[in-house]
């Protein structure tokens, strides 16, 4: 049982279920994005805060005893917004985490930061990025963060590359990629959990029987995903047009990240 | 669904029992065979065909949408009949296929292409043929085929190095090896229904807690296999002379392929 | 079914466990220790011996069909003790059964080969050792006569690098090292099965969803392990405290014998 | 023979430097930097720049058929500092390239990628980061921008990750990572050259015996450095004290990076 | 010094070479070819083999303590043509060996059975094959017959993927690929001197700076290649048009064979 | 220039080489045996040491700054002989080394810890052992003393695998094992000199082109092995008999160590 977990992003469609799903495993919840959220229930707090700001960061970090970083730009924009949400954003995080006894991160990394390999290539976490876009170079811009706070200062990280975090699979490529908010819940609390947490890669994806991601150097984690894309393949074959061999969406493991242009500002 | 898939080697061992399990899974089957089969089902066809006659292949292949390639030679044999059924005929059928709209081809491989591994090496995909036979050299050259059309012409392959396809496994050897039917059966499907399916070697192995072969590489497929050779290995240890440990069929992972000489024709 | 299995160190706590599990399978266990072992069974038997005495070992080992090599010390103790119980007492059993028919051996040696791998990481049976411990270097070299003795005259082993053998996982580490005696039994006897062993290192660990060791090579085997620390899990978190990440228990693989000091005599 | 090369970062120590090795090779130098460059020879001209400035690099680029980036921070400062130069800085001139005409660039970043590997660890190319400061942080940033242009739209890089840049090695670390300006001139011209460049992450380093790094990926380069630190390593083993085996400067690669702390702006 | 060292395909380019250049090696060069060779040397014999026709390889090789194998087709050509010439000229040629004491085999395979690598991938003689040709697959198949061989008969074989084997090297490509003759020479010489062979993939190149092949397996044959491409590389920039970077010369390890057609005979 | 090099073993071969090379690198060698040393020079000291005696050993290591460690038995013997001077004995030596300050320890490991792979495996320092001998299992047993020292407390120690260490290569084999006495000397005073040297394994071996084994991971070290065996090579194959391919020394790369039987005492 935590004391206090900081979720940023707090009002974004993954920290609305996260919100719901952790709600049993802290006495308090504070919940903290650039947008009000309304409805609190009795064990959470908000905290207006724009994570480009730094010093709004420490504060908002501060006695809190585990961290679920959601907080930035989720999809590909501007280098400008990127920028602000997405590199200044995970700095501020990481500073005020050293600044504040450096409670546990959980990183909401992505699979964009890798999602120019083939959907026939199997990864291992140790294999270099390919990125697919902006935002995606902003993750390993955060996973690099991580890394060094947790060699110079021994801050502790789970840099979860998530998938597609959805109630269930929409699409082909999400058999591959899904991961339930049940087994992303497990997961943080897995990492929050284990004596020993170190900076570790984790691919965010439920125990799929089509997925394209090794997950077994971090079974000491202790995390055991119950959630199986499997179990949707059939609907979605018979419900979603299947789509061509040669569309990014079935040729990447990014999807049609990869056809994203740079956006301007 | 498929309209038509073409099984080569349709009278064969394998090809019977494939006329069964893939009969639900296409409009129509087209049987082709050096010898005639009498009792053809309603959605099948038959079309005799010597694999070796190129003119033959390529009418045999137009207006298909799949293949399955079991014909030719399947076991060790002279190099004059090899030549003619798994040289020359994997020539032609890749030929056809190219001239005629390149519909996925199902390859049947071997084992036998890595026959001289020992029982206590585990494989992966990538690893370096090792021929046990004549057999499987043949099998290696269709590969090898199926690697130059693919990346040259985009033509899809799966490349399933059989072990051994039977109702149940039979022996020690085959604990290991076995591929039940129904196993097969749905790799050919996940093949032929995957988005985009590449040019992938496949283990084609059940889920055999004694495999050798790590498939690990190919999830992207969705080919779940549901039969494992762990049920029956009580039967067969009881049931079954255990092999010495200096005998080919206890050290080599081709069996006794390895104990076979060359075949004079 | 075998003959005559010989249990070394068959007073000890492990040996105590498998003389009832070994029960059924063989038609007498020939039990030796230093300590005298009062309760023998039906199909049992008790042979006094120091291993330390290559005359008594090759007496002991006579007539044996397999052999389970428990003696010797099992903790970290001063390098006299080591030196004669597991140095002098492993090459006297290897001397032993070469000149007796080359009995199947089980060598029960350590994760404490590797203790000092930190528990982040995954480990294959071919990475380097990492002994924590004199203890340790003793298994090292116990697994080196077993290979010399395996390529030069032909000797079999199972070298079990043995986690935590104990009725039940007792702390968080024991998560990841447990070994079930109802798995070290399957272990044991299907290496005594499977018609061609080698000389082949197998992880000693159940079936844990935390485990560190990978044991995939070793599949050839037709080792099933049926238990998995994970149905202890919640019970372990409950009542056990959970370790400092800087203990050593939650450091190294090894846990509290990389705390160890070199052992006086 | 290049018509113009654009180097930025002209007025810094490694520019000053290629002013001189390059001047050989290319109709024209464009020199920028944000500091005045007074003293230009008959073949180079100057532009002003900060690269913050999207305009201005986008001016900056047009024309140029090859670029040196050498622009931005190049030891550990704050992170406004950093952000602005090597962060957008490095993001503008991608874009600017991009627009126009996509010449080759040869990216300077630095072992500091890397800096957290011990020295007796030897690193191939495709090693996961492990960077020593916000300075590794941001060269880190840059390389997966130079991985997505190539990805997305076909720009070619050198990722030159520079060990040491000075006429000589000054000191023991340095008989490692010295990269002569002779062999760090070749390196430019063979990427320049080279048909195929690709995106292409280099060792910056000399033909150093004691080198920690495997270049041999990029041979097909046919860069060939002439230099080798070892002809200094008498000298500077007499002539500089030898540091302490517990020293950063002795113990990780990026040497005393790792002792910097976060630098507050 | 051999006795009687055979040459097949000894009227082409790289058989005259190697007339020449392994006179001094052998008491008797036996040279065969389909096309007739007027001017033999003393000691040179001439004896004329269509390689297809099986006993007459026999014949040809009776007598022979050591075989360079260089006959059959070495550029694309069709099925039929390679069939004939790659396939079975092979396999008569192991079988003949077989049959007569087993002399070493020196087999002229090809970069071709590798030639969809990109130029800036490092290969080992273990990364699996990509053939770019009719002609590529061809040498696969002879690979696979010599690993057969030796794993079945102690056939020893060194199976040399040639380069580009001319006097120098003549555009950009050969300067990752020449092969001198001088260096092709003493390679056959150290397989037919070294005490044991086995089956031994070499890559066939000079000792060039720009090579993609990594031959450090090879070391323990003592083969030492003199030669560099290097020594011709400013000639040929100054001399040879640069090839565009998406032509295949400049993309793929087999160049231009990449872009052949499919043959029709 | 150290202070006090000890050197164990110094009576021996070895010992008496390197007496005279290594004069010149400190003020004082203590030399070692347990065989009386008469001709001392100038700056040596004679210490008669049983290193299976703990106490003798203490007494002989403290007030050195390096050791240079050859003690012991050097070719295969008795396990009683063994035993006491390569188990006990090594034992010894580090204890000693803990209890005075830890002086850098030269191991005099062996090729024999990997004798039995074969002459066409090229190996890495982190392939798995393959002893060949008792002697080898007690080279295997001294390194890993080492390592536990280093893990545990911090001792430093190069690991050296010594091929065959003599003034000039005598046979075929020792083309790929020679060390000259000048290279050893040399890698002796790296060890010794580099500022920070772990516990790192070295093939022992002069830079022979035809050598088995992969030094790359130590070039941090600073050696640069001066000698090739290359230089004798032709001398060697005209003067002594090539042996035959299926002999011990052919084929292993323990050479006849593999054709020792087990030594009785």
């Amino acid at each position: 049982m935590m004391k206090r977990i900081l979720i940023t992003g707090a009002a974004g469609q993954l920290g609305t279920i996260l919100r719901e799903t952790l709600k049993p495993h802290a006495e308090e919840l504070r919940l903290s994005d650039i947008t009000e959220i309304p409805d609190l229930g009795p064990n959470e707090s908000f905290v207006a805060c724009d994570i480009a700001d730094g010093e709004a960061v420490k504060a908002l970090v501060e006695g809190c005893d585990g961290i679920v970083h959601l907080g930035g730009i989720s999809v590909e924009k501007s280098f400008d917004l990127i920028e602000a949400a997405n590199l200044r954003g995970v700095y501020n995080l990481y500073e005020a985490a050293r600044l504040h006894g450096m409670p546990r991160i959980i990183f909401a990394s992505s699979n964009h930061t890798i999602g120019y390999y083939k959907q026939d290539e199997r990864l291992r976490h140790t294999d270099p990025f390919k990125p697919d876009s902006l935002y995606g170079v902003s993750k390993i811009f955060g996973e690099a963060v991580a890394s060094l706070y947790h060699d110079k200062f021994g801050q502790e990280s789970a840099l979860v590359r998530i998938g597609s975090c959805t109630p269930a699979p929409e699409n082909w490529r999400m058999l591959s990629t899904w991961l339930s908010p049940r087994d992303f819940t497990s997961l943080i609390m897995a990492a929050f959990t284990v004596p020993r947490l170190g900076c570790t890669v984790v691919w965010g994806q439920s125990a799929n029987a089509m997925g394209w991601w090794d997950n077994s150097h971090a079974a000491f984690l202790g995390w055991v995903p119950q959630d199986n894309s499997q179990d949707y393949a059939e609907e979605i074959r018979r419900s979603v047009p299947r789509p061509g061999r040669d569309e990014a969406v079935a040729t990447y493991q990014g999807g049609v990240f990869t056809d994203e242009p740079i956006h301007q500002s």
